[in-house]
């Protein structure tokens, strides 16, 4: 179960005929109330896809009927037209769900700078929209259909549920395999809950909660022009959740498919986890996780089950003063469990570290300060040049 | 001809047993005088190897009768031993050369972490100094055979020269074949000349040139803790050279080395000049063309020459609005020659993209200022890949 286990939710997927694959490729979550309180994050790209400055004038007043998602393409850098096709898929959506286009998401994904076709999508539309009205839709099933149908290179579907004892439900999915880095990811996300919040708890939850997971995956450091996490409240649980333990098993449910996201990327053989200890400040941590985890040396290094320390400590020191504090020779580090270098200088023999499993973790000690922080990223593999160079779903 | 091009120059490459492939490995370009005039640009790396914390030291006059340069170990995180390895080194090279070990620079390249083997120094250094005896140690050849001995991944020696009718002459030789970033790059360079210049007038040429030529050029993004640019002055042409005439042939230069190292970078298929005109500054032309030259997708799309200008402006566009100014619906691409994107829209068809040379040219007209700067970086291949995840030289 996914975004169709809260309660006041439909969900479909169907084949509008977008990838060339042939697959599911469109996407509808409806929620059908008795609230439709929602807040979502956006991409801090400044070259926003048409979608993504659709659904930001979506969110003016906080409210959301329903959000459409579509792959095979991003429907970003294609002017006035591409907007014009996003507003009439919002408008197809309105009709066929009796709501008001201008409480429609609209989320794309697939390649920059071509048109979507505009017939297919409202062909696509008016099918999810038959679906949408059969009783299944809340079903299990048609959840899957939906986080399906967002798929571009993910080889699996992800979806994640967290049931609270207090009677309310965080169902979510999400799809992403390249352009994994901050501010978000080239992903979509879709949570929904029946639990009773207003919108700005629900921003204030969200924010909170991708700050800490969606926000620390950067698997290739690209940043797509398309990523929106939204989250859908349709209140139909009845019941009043504490924002506090919301906020924590919505962050427990964004992990879920942050992880999820990691296992999937695009030609990935090694998940990353890079935790930054006893730094001065968590940004700091951050700082100095997120630059090791941009190192394509470090990353062809961990491909090879290479313990290549050398270049870890080589990324760390390109990060200004200014940004984080630290003694370059003071510096602990760890691999897999294996401490290869204690304040600057050769430790246990890197012969020691088994880089073989896909789980690999990589503890960077600062000795400045109390806090920390973790960044997952993955390896660089032949497998991403690949599937990089040969990309046009 | 380099190193040993300008009068008062000789040089020596020999082996010392330091590379596991038994080929040549250390080099020492002495300055014959009569001056003994010097600048040096070092890395920014926060983390800098030993052999560059010793010679910061020697540059704090001015002042360098002679350089020794190792491939087969960086001697970086190496503690206490490899600081004193490093100076055993200069002192070795004193003795044999009857020189002052603080006038003495020492560079080492190779991996991390790991120590030099003092023995094989202090023995291929004795064998060095008994070369440079030789009058043959001015000659073509013994430049050659020094620019062989600090190659690492490099598959050819890279050397240039430039003579001024004024009467005085620049040569250079370089390696750097990854870690190719700035602040510089995994580069040894270095220049010699014959003109009569201050160690002033030196460091300010050598600012300037390194600062268009080196620091912009970024194939992978990766930052070393080794590299030094050093320029020797011998004044032996006994002819002033006007500073105006000098930084230009300089600069000249210094770009005919990094375009070597550009055509030698580990696992290239490309060589990718990234253009960005009318820009509002020229800081602000170098921090867009970098974005760009940092994308892992846009780099491995031009490997399987996709002209995928979409990943262009995905990558501009993650630039905050505080370090470049521009409309990211304004902006024009073109690649190789053909416009594939003007004002944010698709125009030429990207069909008519040749990417098959391996000189490609991205210009990115971002309509915000009159001035511009180019980037040089590589494509992200699989043989990068394979030599960065098995490296161990």
């Amino acid at each position: 179960m996914s975004v169709t286990a809260p309660a006041g939710f439909a969900a479909a997927g169907v084949t509008a005929g977008l990838k060339k694959s042939g697959g599911l490729d469109l996407a509808i979550v409806a929620n059908l109330g008795p609230l439709a309180n929602a807040a979502t994050v956006f991409t801090s790209n400044r070259c926003k896809a048409n979608p993504i400055i659709w659904s930001q004038q979506v969110m003016s007043d906080g409210r959301v009927s329903a959000i459409v998602l579509n792959s095979g393409g991003a429907n970003c850098y294609t002017g006035s037209i591409g907007f014009q096709t996003t507003h009439a898929t919002a408008e197809a959506v309105a009709e066929q769900l009796q709501v008001s286009s201008g409480d429609v998401l609209v989320c794309s994904t697939g390649l920059i700078g071509e048109q979507l076709d505009l017939g297919k999508i409202t062909a696509g539309v008016f099918d999810a929209g038959v679906a949408l009205k059969d009783a299944a839709a809340s079903s299990a099933a048609a959840g899957l259909a939906a986080a399906q149908a967002i798929m571009t290179t993910d080889t699996r579907p992800k979806q994640a549920t967290q049931v609270s004892p207090a009677g309310w439900t965080i169902g979510g999915m999400a799809k992403g395999a390249g352009m994994l880095a901050p501010g978000l990811a080239t992903m979509l996300v879709v949570i929904t809950t029946d639990a009773v919040l207003s919108s700005a708890q629900l921003d204030a939850a969200l924010r909170e909660a991708t700050r800490v997971t969606f926000d620390r995956l950067d698997s290739d450091g690209c940043m797509s022009t398309n990523d929106t996490v939204s989250l859908l409240a349709s209140g139909a649980s009845g019941v009043d959740a504490d924002p506090e333990e919301f906020t924590t098993a919505l962050t427990n449910l964004c992990r879920d498919l942050t992880l999820q996201l990691q296992g999937d990327a695009e030609g990935a053989s090694h998940d990353v986890a890079i935790s930054v200890r006893n730094s001065a400040s968590e940004t700091e941590a951050v700082t100095v996780a997120r630059a090791v985890s941009r190192s394509n040396l470090f990353k062809a290094a961990i491909y090879g089950n290479d313990p290549n320390w050398g270049r870890v400590l080589a990324a760390v020191g390109t990060i200004p003063e200014a940004d984080a504090a630290f003694d370059p020779y003071g510096i602990d580090v760890a691999i897999n469990g294996i401490q290869v270098c204690t304040a600057g200088e050769p430790d246990q023999p890197r012969e020691l570290v088994d880089l073989t499993p896909r789980a690999v973790s990589v503890v960077i000690d600062l000795h400045a300060g109390t806090v920390g922080a973790t960044i997952w990223t993955n390896d660089l593999t032949h497998d991403y040049v690949e599937e990089n160079s040969a990309y046009s779903s």
